[in-house]
């Protein structure tokens, strides 16, 4: 493995098309707090996988487009190399370039929507970035988070874009409490696979799989915690009494997943008192994912990852020492994993 | 008074169990901004006095787990013995026990979901105060508004918690003109009493009289100002015309007797000039108030001590030296009171 | 020119009430971040004309009254003096004075109920900009939005004040594709100028006209970029299918001229990749204005000139130094222009 990284720095230091190559794969990698190239291959691929089997291949394409289209911005505008070469600038539009396809139809429209807003991507992060820096903390996906809640919330009044699958803006249903479901192994597993998935709102089992091979080609310890991170998740869900059809389709997992990843393995190191941290964040972030999901209804949007951003940060912000901190802050204020 | 404090002081710093007790006294005092251990005592003795008279015991028995749980997390997590001792890390989750089963039917999971609150209210704690001290104001009650907003909203999506007296989300209803009420001296009297009991949640006359004789133990002019903000808040509210049944059950009252307190005696020096801000701080919390009456509707949550967070962080963050501040922000950001 | 400004500032520093109308004048002018009493003076005239035209003279009153109420108050509590002579305690009471009538029926409450919320726009005014000086940005209109925000949603739990023109808190309606407009030139120019005359919530050609002839007087760059600022918004209002009636009285321009005049011409110096930011930061501000719409009906108020503000923010915070910051903040974190 180290060969092969070693003969990658090699080969795209040796022209300038590489290093903007390097960096858009880092973005695609960043998603999940990650800095490999090879990750964000794999993560592209997923997606691709993911889309196509949905019969939606505009989502992959948007997931490309917006990722280019924010690491160029940034190239534009003039972001400081190094952040810009560990994909800081890019991961928002590539989160962008697949949400919107997803919620919106595809019309031409909705292709200079998607680029402007990756664009956006770019100053909202370094203005996130810029406020966040001061307590130390990361931007997370935070802007990609504002960006597209506004993009989204936008369209409710606009005739050019149309809506595939937003809700409409109104007040939650009470659940009512559902039969006990076949709760089989096989269905955990799909569960499992399927909250992994869903950090790049993909419903796909197999693409869960290669982010999960993407993320140990990275690092065993960010696999290993989004998994429990996902699992974790189901149980939390499961013992509160959530909407179970969410809870089956990974719409409960995804941001516990980043949660547990970065708490347990970004920002601190693995450690007894960091995985009962860590633990605590993830389950907390199930409750803010309830919470949001009735928040953000009378909007008409989804919670995105938010749910991850908010409870991620509450947690971040003790900046508790009972583990050195690894990573170092980028002058972006974001995070490097180098 | 001075030989009991001594006698006092004595006897908790000869065995640990003693530190914890008055760490936890000190903590129940904190929900008025006081830090006293007695006035702790007298407060617990209030909350249990209204619960138990409103049929309602699990109300006390949350005060008790939610305090002791916050600070016996605070001391598991390590925070610094002198905020931990003057009770920072006990109030928050001390409000978030008496919320729980106010707004929640208690059932084995409502335990739960309370202790885990009462953790979690530990970390916001540290979060908010980190934020707040790079402008030297304090985490006031908002680490409990935040903390308990998020485990009451996401209950209408949960089946295994259910509702006792949360609203449904929905829109405002219009107010109509209220015949006028028979606004006698008992009238007043209860309605005053009652919005210094509701601070804790708590409607009931004989519990706003311990809650005053608790802060003269601490501070006279707390209880002064108190009692003023009380009155006031009351005034305010016939004068604008809002729901007279609110007004008369202390829901008008209990932020503008925390923004009372806070600018009138907890950061600023009583003066002249001091008076005219806490008035208008106090007299702008009861629109504030209103305000978020109507604003957190959608979500079907109450708004807690909201209101006072938020006006006096606004009357707070201006920082006028018109008086110099008396109290020291804590390492926390969080204020003592020595 | 020259002349007349030597011959003015002559004269208001030859008697206090003169220092105390100039600080008035300034205040007015602050309103689209100006810092000339001559331009002041014009806004108001433009306001009484407006208001006078449309049969609402409590608006113009309203101006006057919440200025001098705001600028007094500033007085009183003490602020530093440069920030008070260049009207940075004013703008927030002008804009409140003619919010309040506009939205609300004029009654002796009113009166009461606006002066108190322009002392209030001083002391929330000192906050923010303690909070935004951090990041050495300027509070812009935020002080404004956020008290006038408070004032009005309380009103809906109020009889006292009864609601003029405010909308009632609902969900938004689905807009259908409207049949093509007469957009003839004289729609346009209507159009441009409603847009700019809208700044002050004034919907009359004439008073944009003044609005656009105020600047003039200021500076040649903002005039320009308020009027560039107003037709990009109709352009991109329509490309992405608004509601037509709302772009033709002028909503979705207000907004973006205050953004294309604080990005072009307050805080960057002219220059070719300053003009491709501004565009950027001023198309962004009308998908806010279209988001924020959907956003505050839940709530029952108006956006204000919050679009303006949270665009505006996030095209700041990166602090670009594609172009060298001219104006200096001042100790209120808010702007001069000297």
């Amino acid at each position: 493995m180290a060969k092969i990284a070693d003969c990658w720095a090699r080969a795209i230091e040796s022209f300038s098309a590489g290093k903007f190559v390097d960096a858009n794969l880092c973005g695609a990698a960043q998603v999940m707090l990650q800095n490999n190239p090879l990750t964000g291959l794999l993560f592209l691929a997923g997606i691709a996988w993911g889309a196509v089997s949905a019969g939606m291949p505009q989502v992959a394409i948007g997931a490309l487009v917006g990722l280019v289209g924010a690491t160029g911005s940034a190239t534009y505008i003039g972001v400081d190399d190094p952040s810009l070469r560990s994909g800081l600038y890019g991961y928002n539009g590539l989160l962008i370039g697949v949400a919107l396809p997803t919620f919106l139809k595809a019309n031409p429209l909705l292709w200079v929507y998607l680029v402007f807003g990756a664009a956006v991507s770019v100053v909202v992060m370094l203005a996130i970035a810029n406020l966040a820096k001061a307590w130390g903390i990361s931007a997370l996906t935070s802007p990609f988070v504002l960006t597209t809640w506004i993009l989204l919330i936008a369209t409710h009044g606009f005739t050019g874009l149309r809506i595939l699958s937003l809700p409409q803006p109104g007040f939650p249903q009470i659940p009512v409490a559902a039969s006990a479901p076949a709760l089989d192994g096989e269905w955990v597993i799909r569960a499992v696979l399927l909250g992994v998935s869903q950090v790049f709102f993909i419903g796909n089992v197999v693409a869960g799989v290669i982010f999960l091979g993407a993320l140990v080609v990275s690092s065993i310890w960010a696999a290993a915690f989004a998994l429990a991170g996902s699992m974790l998740a189901i149980i939390v869900a499961l013992a509160v009494g959530t909407d179970l059809n969410a809870v089956a389709t990974g719409l409960f997992g995804f941001s516990p997943v980043l949660t547990a990843i970065a708490i347990g393995t970004v920002f601190y190191t693995p450690q007894p008192r960091v995985v009962v941290y860590a633990i605590m964040g993830t389950i907390f972030t199930v409750i803010v994912q309830a919470a949001l999901d009735i928040a953000v209804m009378p909007f008409g949007i989804p919670t995105l990852t938010a749910p991850f951003v908010l409870a991620t940060w509450l947690f971040l912000l003790p900046r508790r020492d009972f583990a050195p901190v690894r990573h170092v802050v980028g002058s972006g204020g974001a995070l490097h994993d180098n």
